[in-house]
This record gives structure tokens, C-alpha cells and sequence, in this order.
């Protein structure tokens, strides 16, 4: 096992009927901005238990937040608490509106308007403060409600970012399962496999004797494939949703990948092709991941078999397992509906591979737990998406 | 799955020469006080490197703090601290260090001399703040290095009582597995056997549909049997130490309680064992554990089966399962040089049921997931452990 560091102080309110407790978290002279997507808090409830639990504090709204939020539309937001000298980030929503929100509690003290410097790490002055950020979130999958990670997108450039920082941990986050319940059955599964993804990136790698880190990311495995199918059922399973939300959060709140390596290279792709052709971040990692492991699998083989035998009962040789593996992982995205080629979605992989491939190799970009993956590996991942 | 709070602060330092580390996370001017046991640190070269990591603040030392730290003792450290304005507490040792220096570090600032009231709970006063705390862990089971816990006794009545308090939660704890190389096997072999009975209390109680929570639970213990045995060779092999620290930490820092039922009875009968015959705590619970487990197989019929199966690999029927279980846990205790029986230590099970019978009905203790073990059933537990 590595040396690692582990910190993590966000704190988790988990279950029904808790967003009230927001009341009990924020202080009680807070002038909020409470940031959310394109509205439907407002036509589900949550909007109204929102602002029921802020009681008398200041509110200030900030709608809007779409999925892969713009820099410059969170500048506005940003020039707004700076303007109204907001000391309090609520996110209301999903990964997307937490990411946003995220940039926004940092960039208001920041000082200077390069807050894209911050996302790029090529800061020259390094932030040192943020405002405290509380998140209610309504769609599982990201983990941004218990992490100190962002990911921004500037669409002007058509960039895709992620950033990290001890200063964005959200202070609290509410989980309250049944805000999921009016969500479209296509956000509920972008959920489940961004969070099964994410697993597969801090699990998937090569062996460092760290067994209960490999058991701990089988465990969100194997829960999410128990309850995958009934979390996408109408009307809405609560058991199910709660599962479904504890494991994304748990997915991506980096206790499993204390002391392993990490790859990264599905999301590290998958940002580019959601840049490029719009895809739904899960779907992009949808239609790279099988094609990594495959490629890859000489470099993974003694994580893929012990991945098929543990997470997916089989049983034979290491290179059978290893292929059956992927194919059972395949398979059960697309039993919950997810595309897994960029065929698909009437993209051309060899043009996608063309597209990517020069972007990475402008950026100089290499991937991977052992960072062999060239743009011209990634070009031979995606020629395979077909 | 039940709502539940989760909020973890403490900041995990993990692996080989990570105490240097004490020198970045706390104060450049704090005067600390810096607490252990037997003495032993000094044999090891702990102590020096955390002499060496402290540089030049200020350090009252307070040793001597022994196995089951005593409530009169632990005043003596709070005098000290008042007298000489301690504004940090380290501890370096185990759990007994740790939770003593808890103690301290919340005694303290505690307005008035009656500090035992902290531990029952019965404090007119509530405890408003604590003086920081760091540990340097030298001795993996508790857990209590990432949780917010602390068990006292106070020898001169025979009591051992447990107290909660968000207010210490260590700030920094340093987990460098070599620490442990220079333990005897003996205080290894209970690690191991107290961090694998946290998780039962946590585990093996009622379903309440938390498939994840389970999976994690199940993977410490599948850890701890898998790397047990080699964890207590000599000379010590590093990745087993390693998994045995981590898995211990990670057994008790309260992720695998959240919205489940826990149980906790072996505890409240060990404390006593430990308190009248003077037992180690992990002694303790192993000689009441598979007692309580066959005693209480029918309400933990749902668990119990599910315990054989994923965690030994047994088939067969529920019934066969959960008496085949409770056996193979035996043994493995066993195999570490655990006794499972009162016998053993030539304690009489008749008298030990009848004293503990005694002192639970004087206190109106009642315990376990469905608050059903009455002295009555704790007494037949304790008869069984012949």
C-alpha cells in the first residue's frame, strides 16, 4: 500500500425530510446565493423546502447552472457575490450546479478576475479562502457533494476541466433520497454509471497489496449492480434511490483510493468527447471504458480477472475472465439503457480518434496509472467504439 | 436504510516516516502536552522522532497512562495542563492513550472538577469546547485515532463507561504501520480481534436494505482474516501491518454504522469482564462474542446466514450456516491465539454471569439492536462460556 493522506470534513445529512435541517448548519445572519439548474426544484418541492429552511436569511438566486457549467456564465454569479457581498454558497441540483457552485464559493474572494486560473492550476496567485458551500443535491452520480473536486467547462473555448482544492469541500450536504423521485429515468442511469465509473478508475489499475481499498470499491460495485435496474423503476423505489445515492457519494469521496493507483483515463477522454459532440458525461465514459480495459488488459491482468471473479461470479482462466468481465459490464449499462459505442450516437470513432488524438497531443497530455496512455493509445481506445 | 449524520473531520497521516508530519499540523508556537503510556515509545524510536518532529515548541510530557486508562490518573494530566496552559494534546500509543488524552483534552477548558460527569453524560455543564488534539497511533483495534469515542475507567469503583463527543475528534492522527513492529504479538493478536468485533457490532444485527453498508462491513473482515495471521509474524511484514492499521481505523470510524442498526452488547459485557477480572478488551469480547451470536441466532437469522456465506464462503441451510459460522469465527480467534472461553482464565462462568447480572440490574441496563438483553439474557451469554 502507498502513503497516503486522508481528509474529508463534509458533513452528510442522509435521508427523508432532512433538507429543513439546513436551518441548523448556516448562520442564521447568512446572505445566501442559492445557485440551482434549469428549475425543476421549483416544479418538484425542493425549491420550496429550500426556502422554507432559510427561514429569514437573505436569499439571492442563481438559476441556470446547466449540465457542464460555463465559466462564463458562473462569472456572473461570481460578479454577483462579489456585488452583493454573499457569504454563504448554497448549490441546489446535481454534480453539475455543486461543480459550479464549487468555483463560484472560491472565485467571489479570488483576488482578480483570471478565476479560470484557478481551474488550471496555472494561478499566480494561489487561492487561499472560499466561502463555505452548503449543497442539497436531487441527482446522484458526481460524489461533488462530499469532495473537494470540480469540473468546469468553458464552452468559448470548448474546455473541459477539472480542479481540486481542500478550500471546496462542502461544509454540509443534504441527501434526502426522494428528491431524486421526479427525475428523468435518463439522469437516474447517467448516475449510476458515472458512479460505476468511477469506482473502476481508483479500482481497475495494477496491484499495490491494498485488499481492503480492492474490497471497499467491489462492495460500491456490486451494490450499484444490485440495484441499478430498480432504481430506474416507476413510481420510484425509495430503498433503492437511497442506495443508489449513498454509493455515488461514496464512490467518489476518496476513500477508496487512499493508497492505490489511479487511471482516469476513461474521464480524462470522456471530458473531450462531451466537449466535442456534446454527450452526456456519462455517456461519454460509457463508450471508452470497455475499450480502455481492452486495450489495457495486459496492464490490468491481475485487476480485470480478479474483478470478474469477485464482482461478476466467473470462473475460468485469467484471459477469459478478463474478456467476459468487460463484457458483463457492457451489458449491464446497456440493460440500463447506456449506449456503450460512439456508433451509437452517429459519431465517426475514426474522426473522434482523429479530433481527440490532436488535442491531446497539442496539450502534451499522457494518462493513466502508469501514464503510458499517449494520444495515440487514446486514438486506438476510441477506433474500437464502433 | 435508516436517516443518519456522518461527519468526520479527523485528518488520516498514512504510512511509513509520515510523523515528521506532526511539524505542519500543529501550531509553530503550541505548548503541547504530549501524553503515552508504558514507555515503550522510547525503546522504539517513536518517541524520538516525535521529539524531533515537535522542534522547538514548548512539551510537558505525561506518561504512564496504562491499558484501560483510569478516570484518577487522567486528573492528574488536567491539573497539569490547566497549571501550565496547554493549548495541544498529543497522544502516542494506542487506543488507551488516545482515549485518555480525549479525556484531557476535553477536561481541560470543562468549567469545574467534576469531569467525570463528561464521561456519564450527566454533566450539568455541557462541555463546549476542547483543547486540539493530534495522535501518533502505535497500536491498530480501537479506532479510536478517527472517531469522535473514548472509553474511561476509574479504578477505584470498577467502572468503565464510553462517552461521544464531536468535540474530540482528533484533528491530525499519523498511522505509520513500522510503529507496530516492536509490539508483542500479544497486543497485535488483539488489534486484530477488537477491530473484527466492531465490525460485527455493526454488521451482524437486523436488515434494514443497506446492501452497501453491508459490502463494506464484510470487506474489513474478509481483510482481517485474509492478512490476520501474517500480521502477527516475525519480523513483522509491512503490507500486513499496514492492512491491519488501516482496517482497524476504518472498522470503527462510523462510515459502516450509518442508517443501520448496531448492537454493541459484547462491549457492555466486556467492559465488565474487563472491569471485575481485569481482562484485556479484546480477551473480553471474544469470550462473550460467540456466545451472544448463538444465544441471539434467531433474531439474527437474516445476518447470520448472510455473515457464513460472503464472509466464509459456507453453503447449506440458514440454520447449518449460522452455527457453521459462529464455529469458524471461533477458530479463527483461535488461530490467532485468541481463547473464546471465560474457562480459559480460570474465571468461573456462573460467577462472572452472576456478578455482571448484578451490576447491570443495579443499573437498569438494558442492550443490543432491539434493546431485548436483559441481565437475565446477559447472564445466560456468559453461563455458555464454558
Amino acid at each position: 500500500m502507498n502513503n497516503f493522506e486522508y481528509y474529508n470534513p463534509t458533513r452528510i445529512i442522509f435521508g427523508q425530510q432532512t433538507i429543513s435541517r439546513l436551518n441548523n448548519h448556516i448562520p442564521a445572519s447568512a446572505k445566501v446565493l442559492m445557485c440551482y439548474g434549469g428549475g425543476s426544484i421549483k416544479k418538484n418541492g425542493v425549491y420550496d423546502q429550500v426556502i422554507t429552511a432559510l427561514g429569514k436569511r437573505t436569499i439571492i438566486e442563481f438559476g441556470g447552472i446547466e449540465p457542464n457549467p460555463d465559466y462564463d456564465h458562473l462569472m456572473k454569479a461570481i460578479a454577483i457575490g462579489r456585488q452583493e457581498k454573499i457569504d454563504f454558497i448554497l448549490a441546489v441540483g446535481g454534480g453539475s450546479v455543486i461543480d459550479g457552485a464549487k468555483l463560484i464559493a472560491v472565485g467571489i474572494p479570488y483576488p482578480g478576475d483570471d478565476v479560470w486560473a484557478i481551474v488550471c492550476g496555472g494561478h499566480s496567485v494561489k487561492p487561499k479562502t472560499a466561502l463555505p458551500l452548503g449543497t442539497v443535491l436531487t441527482l446522484p452520480g458526481t460524489g461533488s457533494e462530499m469532495n473537494g473536486n470540480s469540473v468546469i467547462s468553458r464552452h468559448s473555448t470548448r474546455e473541459k476541466r477539472a480542479f481540486a482544492s481542500k478550500l471546496i469541500f462542502p461544509k454540509i450536504s443534504i441527501l434526502d433520497p426522494t428528491t431524486t423521485f421526479s427525475l428523468p429515468q435518463k439522469q437516474v442511469r447517467n448516475g449510476i454509471v458515472d458512479a460505476y465509473v468511477h469506482v473502476i478508475e481508483q479500482y481497475l489499475t495494477y496491484p499495490v497489496n491494498s485488499p481492503l481499498q480492492d474490497r471497499q470499491a467491489e462492495g460500491i460495485l456490486l451494490t450499484l449492480q444490485e440495484i441499478g435496474e430498480r432504481a430506474l423503476e416507476t413510481p420510484p423505489n425509495y430503498d433503492a434511490r437511497a442506495n443508489l445515492m449513498w454509493s455515488a457519494t461514496n464512490a467518489l469521496n476518496k476513500l477508496i483510493c487512499m493508497g492505490v493507483p489511479e487511471d482516469w483515463t476513461t474521464h480524462s477522454i470522456g471530458h473531450e468527447l462531451t466537449a466535442f459532440y456534446g454527450l452526456d458525461h456519462a455517456e461519454s465514459l460509457a463508450v471508452v471504458l470497455p475499450y480502455l480495459l481492452w486495450v489495457k488488459r495486459d496492464q490490468k491482468k491481475v485487476k480485470l480477472p480478479q474483478y470478474g471473479r469477485r464482482v461478476w461470479g466467473l470462473s475460468g482462466n485469467d484471459a477469459e475472465i478478463s474478456s467476459q468481465a468487460i463484457e458483463e459490464m457492457s451489458r449491464f449499462f446497456n440493460r440500463l439503457g447506456m449506449p456503450t459505442r460512439l456508433t451509437f450516437y452517429d459519431i465517426d470513432p475514426d474522426e473522434a480518434a482523429k479530433s481527440v488524438r490532436e488535442r491531446f497531443e497539442k496539450r502534451g497530455s499522457v494518462f493513466g496509472e502508469k501514464k503510458d496512455i499517449t494520444p495515440g493509445v487514446v486514438a486506438q481506445i476510441l477506433r474500437l467504439s464502433r
